[in-house]
């Protein structure tokens, strides 16, 4: 088994919600969803060999898409919608 | 591989969740769901090869329009929901 | 192709998520989520074909019915939940 | 076809968010998600067809579970949680 | 047909989302969302028939654990998070 | 059978919301939903039979992870976020 690396295993890379943008906000959304799989998979064999059946499969593209959206939510409440 | 185009790889086109208009929300909502799918898969002949089967596929269609209802539940909190 | 018309591809009927009442509200979250399912799939008659399958499974039914409520805590909020 | 009778088309039956307890206010999240079925599928032979599928299928059963929790989300909202 | 008793046709066991902590509102949540269940399928036969088939499922038991997850939202807001 | 241990079945782990840290509370969700799981199908063996199934399983893996996403959002709420 090949381990997904380290900082792979971090739930919440950087140790915070807040960020100085949307953009940033929006990258930490897609970090947190994948660090989660990490940690319920971190075997990255197994995470390569799955990612063709769901990388080309709408259906799967869309269920990612909306953990990210969930994840999304949080992220920006937590920084007041990066509102001035 | 064609790959997205370089716009279409930003994660928050416009780089805020701060709209003028509930459509303009709206629109932003359906466009931060289709660049996060591009960020995930961003080979655009396997997006296109998926469309047909996706787009003439109800539950398909409705699956994508719940991400689209998740993401403007927070564009629509950033704007305290364009109250006047 | 048969295209939806133009008023089906407005994304906010109206232009507001603010109603009335609490059954306008509703009506407003039905319509969100069909007009999103328009404007990723403007061809009326690739949806005509879908309805048969999608009106008659329960399952599918259910996912819309999730749609609409998720639409309608984004409404119910802008309003304040018609709260006297 | 026999047509879902006329209350069951109200979205909002009783026309309020606001319930006196929580007990009545779980069962106006059934009844939001019943009639939003209705609305979408206002045949009630295809309603009465479907019935036996998803009613006996644990896995529609806890769809349908959700769909009422998220209606719930915004009742509970609108009551303040019945907070003393 | 066995019916589920009574009691697990209450909607909200114990008529109230306040709770004394986090433990005892993690139990309402799932109590909650067993309750729902009850109710759109009183028949406690096809229910038990039902639960070799989804216990066993690991999507059907994240499905179920979702649901819980979403109950809970309502139910730790209602307590403001049980905050001291 | 081999039940899970009764620390598997304790609903909230450290019966409290409040964390230390945004890692801290990524990890409380993991087992926030992990513990729902060991509730509903306390036997380890079914548990551990199912895992190969779910693990190798994108969809399955994009499922949990939304679950989790769904319990931080209660626990980012209830810690403020972490804001400083």
């Amino acid at each position: 088994m090949t381990r997904v690396p380290d900082e792979g295993l971090v739930l919440v890379p950087g140790g915070t919600l807040i960020t100085a943008t949307p953009e940033e906000g929006r990258a930490l959304a897609m970090s947190l969803a994948r660090h989660t799989i990490h940690n319920i998979q971190p075997d990255l064999d197994v995470l390569k060999a799955g990612r063709p059946k769901y990388a080309t499969n709408p259906d799967s593209l869309t269920a990612a898409a909306q953990v990210v959206a969930i994840e999304f939510q949080t992220i920006a409440a937590a920084n007041n919608y990066w509102r001035k």
